[in-house]
């Protein structure tokens, strides 16, 4: 798989069947970059590496339970394509339900995702 | 108004009432770059500077006609943000009609858009 357009579709099918980890573990360089439009105290805006990567998700699969999951895409453009996600999530502690409307923004290069940018309002 | 937020807030507003050239004339630095997923024999694929994409939003609204418009977003991310468009569109010559589905990234630089970049699939 090498094209843009094909790992974007793959990641999109594996979002879309709740598999997203499959898609750090196969799309993913070993270097990858993965940037919050916000951090906070456990989570920092910015990561770096497959390990942290797959941390990440864990810990937020281990948080959040996806009751509804709408995935859109991929867009792509040259190297990279976006993604819009549309989750309605419940924090496993709170029990708050949340709806998360969100883009992604990924970048290719050999073949593999470099980078991963999310796009949402912050508050600020 | 100078935060990206509040830029991608109002070019939101405007696009969703088909009022798009409003965005262009107050939202966009005079040296704003324009970046289509793909060019065509009609539109390059990069343009440069407010006339250029003046004449391109003209172009398009000339040959196209909205039959229905979704806007989402905006989705900020620091200097930049995302907007999802799902546009109904009916082409003026040949009365098509076509679903386009695409991502729009905005960057903001001093309280202005510089740089616009489309995300959809090419065919390619």
């Amino acid at each position: 798989m090498s094209n843009t357009w094909e790992i974007g579709n793959q990641l999109v099918e594996w979002c879309k069947q709740g598999q997203n980890i499959e898609a750090v573990n196969n799309l993913y360089a070993e270097n990858c970059i993965s940037v919050e439009a916000q951090g906070n105290e456990m989570m920092p805006q910015q990561m770096e590496g497959l390990e942290a990567i797959r941390g990440k998700n864990e810990w937020w699969a281990n948080n959040n339970e996806v009751l509804k999951a709408e995935v859109n895409g991929p867009f792509p453009h040259e190297n990279r394509f976006a993604v819009n996600f549309n989750y309605e999530v419940k924090n496993k502690q709170s029990g708050e339900i949340q709806q998360l409307n969100e883009v992604g923004l990924y970048t290719v290069e050999n073949g593999k995702i470099i980078r991963e940018e999310f796009f949402y309002p912050t508050g600020n």
